[in-house]
């Protein structure tokens, strides 16, 4: 069976380009409440699960250790755009455990983004691993290394203690078997495990409603979705979606987006957890699939309901600033 | 029914992503040599149609009257990198007519190559029209009206003398049907307008063919193409997958990219004229397909069989270097 096609692009009267996907979203029983397409195929998060990723820093102890606020935890949970505050804030993580950028193992990369692409070309001659989207992550993981007194090198490693860690998380949240035959190398080196899309939502439906968790996750879960819905910058970044489907309902809703058109979301005060994948790996697709997805539960809101939907529909201009077409969500977000 | 999955995108052991789409290629009769998908359906050319819309400006007499050589005509049917030796080129194009960058309807943009975008960021304040990577299509459209006697002004409209002559010549080589109903506004402002897949390929089979076209159009056709074959540089970039599979196979193989997905080709000494359409326009699956069915009619020629093989599946690496997976074409290629 073919997944649905959740979203056109469309070019004068015409449709250009469609887009396939799954979407589910669940509550903290593991209720399905919505869902489009093959939701029982597994997925790689990739980082949309960064919040799951960083439950070590908060639950060890770490981020209190050091001090951190909601703008630490929202970039330990984020996918940077590399602007100077999120390299700075990386920085200092990285100082409060007595360490510097030789610590990271995550690569280097120029901001994906290209006004910020551009600001670096003009004052750097070439990015660090500060840089790299997920350079908060990394900070977290090794401030969880070093206060709990394990040995920060090899830190994105299959094997490493935190790794391990968070595969027991992760297995525990999504109810998934995770092992080195569902597990692939992500691009900031660390592992990333598929999941079945179901289990995916419902991880992030337990971290909104604690259902089934212990006290001390479900604290730390809480914590870390209500830092990122407190500062939706350290999450993304300048006209991110992630930042701007915050900013739309402001302590309302969660949202990350992963490589490859992946996304998840969580509605906390309605303990509703959500995933999409955008079949193809389109993340101008997934996104509109996961404001679509959000909008539909906020039905009774109808200005959070529209400026979410806004988001999931739009227009496309050209370099004159001319019309020419719309990225649209389907009838399938109708049923 | 639904277009088959022909790209599909690993991640360790696994399948991340799945790229649908549509590939036909046909002779100079319009006989359907290979098909995969739909291709009774209509596509938007947009940039992979450049050899057909740069003809006014070989049949006016422009390109012989201001004395342009292969590198010029390539630069007329590309989407270029914007690099120095593009805009320079488009530069000297306009001069040959007496014009300038402001004569450009085309608007502006860095570079979507993040080499060349941190190049250009770090030696201009912003880019003009001629760093647009239409510059050089849009200098030929002007070339020929100057050389015709035609304003120039509003060249990039639906009504303006060139286009009407390219809606002209687009129908007769495609055989479709051309009015405001099809037509889209393309990213350079000029009109693109939706053909069927079949109608496409038959299109550049005719060009590479000459049949069924009057002399002079047969001759202007066989110039751009093998002006585009003779000089790969100027019809896209460093990198590029134009330039790419025309240095894979010299002389033998024309290919151009369109985006959201589109590539058309051309393998003159065939006579064999390819439209590949990736369902949800993404360039690196429309990539993969266009290589794969170039490859599949030079099993004579394993040596070039293999470079574009090469195009079509290839690795991936992350930011450190590290084997995440891999781009792949499907067994429906084999059939």
């Amino acid at each position: 069976m073919s997944n649905p096609v959740l979203v056109e692009v469309t070019r004068g009267n015409l449709v250009e380009s469609r887009h396939r996907g799954t979407v589910i979203a669940v509550d903290g029983d593991g209720k399905t409440l919505f869902a489009l397409g093959d939701t029982d195929g597994a997925v790689f998060p990739r980082s949309a699960c960064k919040a799951m990723q960083a439950l070590p820093l908060v639950e060890s102890g770490a981020a209190d250790a050091y001090g951190f606020g909601d703008k630490a935890l929202a970039l330990a949970c984020s996918s940077h755009s590399g602007e100077s505050e999120h390299v700075e804030l990386a920085t200092e993580m990285l100082s409060a455990a007595g360490r510097d950028v030789s610590a990271l193992e995550c690569g280097a990369h120029w901001s994906f983004y290209q006004k910020n692409l551009i600001a670096q070309a003009r004052t750097l001659e070439k990015p660090s691993a500060l840089h790299n989207n997920c350079s908060g992550k990394h900070a977290g993981f090794i401030c969880a290394c070093c206060h709990s007194g394990t040995a920060v090198e090899g830190y994105a490693g299959y094997d490493h203690p935190i790794q391990q860690e968070i595969r027991g998380i992760m297995e525990s949240l999504t109810g998934g078997l995770l092992t080195r035959d569902n597990c692939g190398v992500d691009g900031c080196s660390i592992p990333t495990y598929a999941v079945p899309m179901k289990g995916l939502a419902h991880g992030f439906a337990r971290m909104a409603t604690g259902v089934g968790l212990a006290a001390e996750r479900a604290r730390a879960s809480k914590r870390l979705i209500e830092a990122c819905m407190a500062e939706p910058f350290y999450v993304a970044g300048t006209d991110r979606t992630c930042t701007r489907l915050m900013k739309a309902a402001p302590g309302r809703v969660f949202a990350k987006t992963g490589a490859e058109g992946v996304f998840c979301a969580v509605i906390p005060e309605k303990g509703i957890g959500i995933a999409v994948k955008c079949e193809d790996g389109t993340t101008r697709a997934a996104e509109s699939m996961v404001a679509a997805t959000l909008a539909r539960f906020f039905a009774e809101d109808p200005e959070v309901k529209a400026a979410l939907m806004a988001q999931a529909n739009h227009s496309m201009s050209n370099w004159n600033g001319i019309h020419v077409g719309d990225v649209r969500v389907t009838e399938a977000f109708a049923s």
